[in-house]
């Protein structure tokens, strides 16, 4: 059906250096993170996010724990730049945040980069050209002079700029773009030229950022490309080094690491990976994977499921189920083998010793998870199953996530009741533990309101009856909310599905809910002839489970 | 709400290497492959497959060029022993394939293993057992010495069976378990003492595999165990070193192409890395790598869209929008800077010159793709975008990968147009490309019967009326094979959603889906006050497209 044609490639041609000295070095202490989930990441959405969403998204970018966040490209956008003019005009940076802007290398465009940056505290200009070879000669069609000169043009506009707003703490930031498909002797000679108008120094150092704007090869060679360029480069001491990659061959936090390894000192990417085509380099696996050898991130992620609920809300991209450290499997052991060593390792490990369990990289309760043991009833028979059984009995398609955290209720029940679990028990059990949308509260009256914003205003009834109301992005939200500021509780949305029970003029849905709420993670199953009815009541389910 | 604190962890502890080599090796040879999607795959799974799905992904395996392919854990499942009874009784292995098995080191277990492949053409038998730290001290509670002869006496077992079956051609393989938190030195140790027993020969090798069951270091450390390993290992000639790494810190792929330079001959994975917690180290990817650099990966993976399909209706599990090669969104530019850049090289680029386009590492057409700039309309506005029109005028939620999919056709609306879309044209646009489930045949009668499989007896109405019935699992794959018997064409569902447009008793559902016919990718959307049959409109929509 098509040519598939290996020779039609060139392999990548590597840096030549001698006595490398990464591949003896440890990751130790944690680099300097930025972000660049508003920029990278939003760039590469097919619905880019709303001034709403970024503004959720910055919230949490500070709570992590982020000092530097690129928040957009105001050149670019007007979008990103009413948004860091709000961020400027409503006092939102903290005092100890820089906020980083990206701008290509040309006056105008620098003008104004500028002009949104007015009345900024503390301000990282990121300026940047193409500098590979593919760029050069068939984009720009210009030589290396060329390309070079409008890297000097750039970093002169952006310093004369500055000078005329004293009042902001400025810091400059360079990418030639294209650093990995750039001959690394050219990378130097443009990042030294740029170097030598910036006359940076110890105290005041620029920020020289090398992209693998496409990861082209195995990343121990982006790391020697690293090394070579840390070696060569003039002013190494008056230079921050930064690395922002991606996962074109999925070896974007290798590459990260490695490059770490190599002498870089400060890391750009996206929480959970967001960005152009394959993504960018994801800072929570990066992170995690140093708090996992001991090593202080200085980032906060514990609260793992906000994070997932802000991400998947303003880039509309789900979690996978075997993301590391946050995907809904990957704290999970099917094989009996591996349930029987976990369990052994459990039982040795006490608070003062180091975390030493089988299959287990962390402790799941770091991240506010749990370990799961996943039995399948009657797994011999290859049709057994919880989820195959109230499929088959009673038309319920249990999502995977529900099905990950049905399991361990089955499991506890078989052990109180002696290894049988009918289908009749299984279905009470359900019911018992997710549908518990009418106790203590139930779904009365409501309406629903869809403007810029939905609006829901309902009647909870119960001992006594209670009137709610909330907005949000969607009726599940507006209804979250409306909960949330009733009962004085954080709800955040995990997962949502719903499916027909039946087929024709009367029929049923069911709707799944997961929602985290003040830190713990509740499902709620509702069932209805209306599905948004359904969706809400499910919702409510959870609601209760909290306060019951 | 937890505590997060790293300093319960401990660093991994390194293999002291002298001089190594594999930082200055290349990739310029595939690997031998096997797949462990059937075992190691299918373990991770909540739902089993089943033996139809067995043998439908075996079929995959096969067709893409897998020479060794791990087929099940047949002492330990029925199911997996069946499959193997089935595969060899059915004479369903080509002559130059080989079936695996997985064994614990075992007698009663060894015993059964090589019950289920009497008969068997050519078989690996792979044994193994746990060599970790961890593992000997807190789950097994034996010494070292205790450790090896579990396995030594596993070796015994294995080839005293085999001396009885000489009719079948064998292959030995040994995995010391955790491999990576195994002191170097005592896996080393453990595999002599295997080989001792096996006596392998140059001209008849062993596999020694050498699994990062759990992902606990940067991946040079594991090519640092590898290269230690094959240096010190006696009777490195006589075997085959494999790899079998997971991806617990993101960085499976990347260990899997270090370990290879650093001495393997043979790599364990599973397409698009389904596996155990964070997956198996993901075959396509890598092969794809090797593929994008002018090496022959010896896997066909052109038709990138059946290994989706296929992956997906067996795991259950959703290809992530960025995985590489295969996601819906790695061959996308958002940006007019990407799109100008990647125009300019694609008008370049000729058959007799070497791929070389900005920001596409592959030519998306050689795995059955294209390349789709998705422009925004109005997307100054912030409010603008095709999706936001579609929805906010009519309702229509698009699913992101048919956004994609729509872009590119208002793109060159506008073109011909003179640049403006106003929402009435764009309306019209999607009805004449999507919704064409009324020419030339639109759904007649039908009925749809649920029993272990569903079946399904429609009726077409066109110029002439038609008759079509199919079975399936589930009902849109039945109609599927309906149509596809019918017309004699290849269909696969690739991509499905549908969302409810209005509320309420008279409440209408929209159905999207995407199928490859014949290669080739159609979309498909309908409209109906029922859900069933607004999903196979839908799909019916996608084949008059391919008919017409």
């Amino acid at each position: 059906m098509t040519s598939f044609d290996h020779t039609k490639y060139t392999p990548f041609q590597p840096v030549v250096i001698e006595n490398r000295t990464w591949p003896d070095q440890e990751i130790t202490k944690a680099p300097i993170w930025s972000s660049v989930d508003l920029r990278d990441g939003n760039q590469a959405l097919v619905e880019p996010m709303t001034v709403e969403q970024k503004k959720q998204f910055f919230a949490l970018l500070v709570d992590v724990g982020f000092k530097e966040i690129e928040v957009g490209f105001p050149a670019a956008s007007q979008l990103d730049f009413d948004f860091v003019r709000w961020l400027i005009e409503e006092n939102k940076v903290p005092d100890d945040v820089y906020i980083q802007v990206l701008t290509q290398a040309r006056p105008e465009l620098i003008a104004r980069t500028y002009e949104s940056l007015k009345g900024a505290k503390k301000a990282i200009v990121h300026v940047y050209n193409s500098t590979s070879k593919t760029q050069r000669e068939q984009v720009f069609r210009l030589g290396k002079d060329g390309i070079k000169e409008i890297a000097v043009k750039g970093a002169e506009c952006v310093k004369e700029h500055a000078a005329k707003h004293p009042e902001t703490e400025w810091v400059f930031q360079y990418s030639p773009e294209s650093f990995t498909g750039t001959e690394t002797d050219f990378a130097v000679e443009v990042v030294n030229a740029v170097a030598d108008v910036w006359q940076p120094t110890p105290d005041n150092k620029i920020i020289i950022n090398l992209p693998a704007t496409v990861e082209v090869a195995t990343p121990n060679r982006f790391a020697d490309q690293i090394e070579y360029f840390c070696r060569n480069v003039k002013q190494r001491d008056n230079m921050i080094i930064s690395l922002h990659t991606h996962n074109d061959r999925g070896c974007g936090v290798a590459a990260a690491e490695l490059g770490l390894m190599a002498g870089a000192d400060r890391i750009e990417g996206t929480l959970l990976g967001n960005g152009e085509r394959t993504g960018n380099m994801d800072v929570v696996t990066m992170a995690m994977n140093m708090y996992s050898q001991g090593v202080d991130p200085e980032l906060v992620l514990s609260d793992m499921d906000r994070i997932i609920s802000v991400v998947q809300a303003c880039t509309l991209l789900q979690v996978h189920p075997r993301h590391p450290y946050a995907g809904e499997l990957v704290f999970t052991a099917f094989s009996g083998s591996h349930q029987d060593a976990i369990k052994k390792c459990l039982a040795n490990q006490t608070a003062d010793k180091p975390w030493d369990v089988a299959y287990l990289p962390i402790d799941p309760t770091d991240v506010g998870r749990s370990y799961q043991e996943v039995i399948r009833v009657n797994s011999q028979s290859g049709k057994g199953g919880i989820a195959y059984t109230l499929e088959q009995e009673y038309g319920l398609a249990l999502p995977r996530w529900l099905q990950v955290e049905f399991s361990p209720i089955v499991q506890k029940f078989a052990e109180i009741d002696g290894g049988v679990v009918d289908a009749q028990s299984m279905k009470k059990l359900f019911e018992d533990s997710f549908m518990t949308g009418s106790t203590p509260y139930q779904l009365g009256k409501y309406d629903l309101t869809k403007d810029d914003i939905d609006t829901v205003n309902a009647e909870l009834i119960g001992s006594e009856n209670v009137q709610i109301s909330g907005n949000g992005n969607g009726a599940l939200s507006a209804f979250s909310t409306a909960l949330g500021e009733h009962f004085g509780m954080r709800i955040d949305i995990i997962q949502y599905q719903e499916h027909a029970l039946t087929v024709g003029s009367d029929a049923q849905a069911i709707a799944y809910v997961q929602a985290n709420i003040d830190g713990d993670r509740f499902n709620g199953v509702a069932i209805h002839n209306d599905i948004v009815s359904a969706s809400i009541q499910a919702v409510l389910a959870t609601v209760n489970q909290k306060i019951a």
